[in-house]
């Protein structure tokens, strides 16, 4: 039942909280397309944020963005076996086009390997022309049975690194590299913590070698895959014969990789820091790090309190800071605050009349620590430094934050498999069990439980005392993390 | 024939000049899917910094971005009657999808009108609404008969604003600030000057009231019309009932508007300033605005040389100008020199040992101004400085000879048809000519000729002595521009 918000709490129905978030921050819409969502301008400047962050890592590490063909034609896509397997169930088809039916039909791209690997066999001729490292923002549609906005849309936005590389080593470093950008992107600008690892067979790209992940655990308990990056090996180089002349003059084939993220990470931001008051931004993502609400009763007051609301709009955006004044006329204080609240705004300023006199500003913080006061009156001087240090304050708190609650969500050790299945139905979050190797027990643990192996995960994030049993009984053979998931 | 560079020079066979740059300036590339191009990375470099200007200009204006689906329900697009008389013929029609044939097939978007309405109708419900001032990035699909990289492709990427205002005045007026924003981009951003005006009945945005353009000339004299802006009227609100209550209470139709430019524009930048050594591109949407070519013989050499590249590199950087250092080994500084020339960089920089010597650098300028020496030594003191303001000289010099070059090619006050025909014929060009008013006039001109009616010209452009009569001889209502184009 929403509560006087008009929001269902978290406890009641996490799924409802999370469909009235997206409507009421006005973050994305219904469209008349099944499974097609609108991202709305509120939604769309927090992909815009991510995408300015995001690609600048990639062009800091040597990626250079192009633009490839929205249609792949049908016979490409069965190129690669197991690639076309994965995705010809979900594609959508143009038949007709121009008034007439095509000769042959053309794929809406699920995405861009079956159309790249034949236009980059072109453009790969010898050792000099590697590595080729390229990125593409784009579209793409996969036709989803269930959708949900963000989470699982039958078209999403995304980027897909495409690179090839003359040694095997080359292309592992590449897809670790960009696993390692996601995730630096994934815990400083989303303030989400992720475990990286790598992906059991059933759960690999179809045409990958190897597919590793980020993977973080919602509010809600349940596992997210937030990005891949994808070694394929030589398999699409097989496929379309993307060959290079080495220094020798040998023609051999080039090592490739993929990776990407989508439009599912504004989803994981929700469910990542969202409340029962509504949104949750971390400052470096909020379309507004800072909204002023000017207070007012009278035309006298309107007029002082606009004038120094604009000259903390003018310092702040002086200091970077992004901010918005909410000058709307006929709503009053109270009702904006919710507004900004729902909507996940960092920190809010009140100028009043009374602050105005005193030269200061109320800073109302949309998350306060503990023992700390919710409202800080500022000195108007210098106010704009003091909102920056608060600021990044605040993004690093949110990532504590989440961190702290994942840990109190993960359980380490477990080799009983009853108390496992009770752990999976009732509490959720991310199990660090033993694992035998076997797809046939991995299979049936799914079953069981609704619960994937998340990742066998790296080094850094394995317990000193791993379990040495599987949940199987048998020997373990790798430390996994479970979860039920998205 | 090509020349020395591998160019079939402008004069011989502009339409092949034209191809051979797309192509050897790796600006873009042919896809095994008919009519698609790639975007390589130089050319979507130029794009990227186009989406940044204009992005910033947008939100200048008010202009929020939002993202609206791919598809359109087939029944959507037959609701304006001229709009999907205009484009239904040139869509791409999905008709499976997921495995199924759908039960309505969807329509690949050629422009978003249909879908965008429907949706609007539901957010807007009170003036308080309104002005909607949307704007997006995107993919669009029609399908052309005839192809050519950027000018015309089955796909091409562009924006598109979506604008709902209460009154027809603040519509008219967004119309024209669009314009005006397109105008001064294509001057200050492109160096490429335009003419504004309003579009013939038989030239409108099908569904629209009014359609007003930016018409630019080629260097073979075509005309390239560049951008659109189209005053809807209440057209689309009518067909998709999108109406919002007015502070008396009554509930009236919205006006709207749509604007658009595309990837186009990289064909019009080409066609606008590259010359029979390849592309030119005014400094301000270079990928790299300056390229430091070492100039080296053996290692002390090349230390020597690189180490002085490398200081000039972060010098540049630090005064925001875009740099490249072309270290590539087993190629000659003069191979170098054409690639980058034919590659449009504005200014090139030698650094040999001697340059090194002289603590100077050779600055060499890919257009040099009539009387000015083609090699200019600098001491490398201050030398980010100086290259600074010799870019917004070429930047300022590359809007002057464009505009020297339209004018040259522009003719006022013809009246006489055989005249006009021989012109048409032979040197093209921008015609100011009368116009009767009649659509039967404008088509038999356009058989005879191929020359269209480019824009009635806003007033600025007008001649002060206009022709009294059209070419057919009855008396002129109009003044219009007349050239043969893209």
């Amino acid at each position: 039942m929403p509560n006087g918000r008009g929001l269902t709490p978290q406890s009641e129905d996490f799924s409802a909280w999370y469909n009235e978030i997206v409507q009421q921050a006005e973050l994305a819409s219904q469209s008349p397309v099944r499974g097609c969502m609108v991202i709305r301008p509120y939604g769309y400047r927090i992909w815009e944020l991510m995408q300015g962050a995001l690609d600048g890592m990639f062009k800091a590490t040597g990626h250079q963005n192009a633009y490839f063909p929205l249609f792949l034609p049908k016979s490409a896509l069965d190129r690669e076996a197991q690639h076309f397997e994965g995705f010809a169930p979900e594609t959508a088809i143009v038949t007709h086009a121009g008034g007439v039916q095509l000769e042959e039909p053309l794929v809406v791209r699920p995405t861009s390997e079956a159309i790249i690997w034949p236009i980059l066999s072109d453009w790969i001729q010898s050792y000099r022309d590697l590595p080729v490292l390229l990125n593409q923002w784009a579209n793409v549609v996969r036709w989803e049975k269930r959708t949900r906005p963000f989470l699982r849309t039958t078209e999403f936005l995304w980027q897909e690194g495409h690179t090839a590389h003359a040694s095997e080593e080359e292309a592992e470093e590449e897809t670790r590299r960009m696993l390692g950008v996601y995730r630096t992107f994934m815990e400083d600008w989303m303030a989400m913590p992720v475990i990286t690892g790598l992906k059991t067979d059933s759960e690999r790209f179809a045409g990958a070698l190897r597919t590793y992940a980020c993977e973080a655990l919602m509010k809600d308990n349940k596992g997210l895959q937030a990005g891949t990056s994808h070694n394929l090996g030589q398999n699409f180089a097989r496929a379309f014969d993307v060959r290079y002349q080495t220094e020798d003059g040998e023609h051999v084939l080039v090592w490739s990789t993929s990776w990407g993220v989508s439009t599912r990470l504004i989803g994981a931001l929700i469910m990542t820091h969202g409340d029962d008051a509504g949104l949750i931004l971390p400052p470096k993502l909020a379309p507004y790090e800072v909204v002023v609400v000017p207070i007012w009763r009278d035309d006298e007051q309107r007029e002082q309190v606009f004038e120094a609301g604009e000259r903390v709009r003018v310092e702040l955006e002086k200091a970077g800071v992004r901010v918005h004044v909410d000058a709307r006329e006929g709503m009053n204080p109270g009702a904006k605050y919710y507004d900004w609240e729902r909507r996940g705004v960092p920190l809010r300023l009140e100028v009043g009349p009374r602050d105005v006199q005193a030269e200061s500003v109320m800073a109302v913080r949309r998350v306060t620590p503990e023992g700390a006061d919710r409202k800080l009156p500022l000195p108007m001087e210098g106010v704009a430094g003091v909102l920056r240090d608060m600021l990044d304050e605040i993004q690093d708190e949110s990532l504590a934050a989440a961190l702290a609650r994942r840990e109190s969500a993960t359980v380490r050790g477990l080799e009983d498999y009853s108390e496992f299945q009770r752990l999976m139905e009732t509490e959720g979050g991310f199990a660090f069990t033993g694992w035998c190797g076997e797809g046939e027990c991995e299979q049936q643990v799914k079953d069981d439980t609704s619960s994937t192996i998340r990742v066998i995960p790296d080094e850094e994030y394995r317990s000193p005392n791993a379990p040495v049993r599987c949940l199987c009984g048998e020997p373990s053979r790798y430390e996994v993390v479970r979860a039920r998931a998205y």
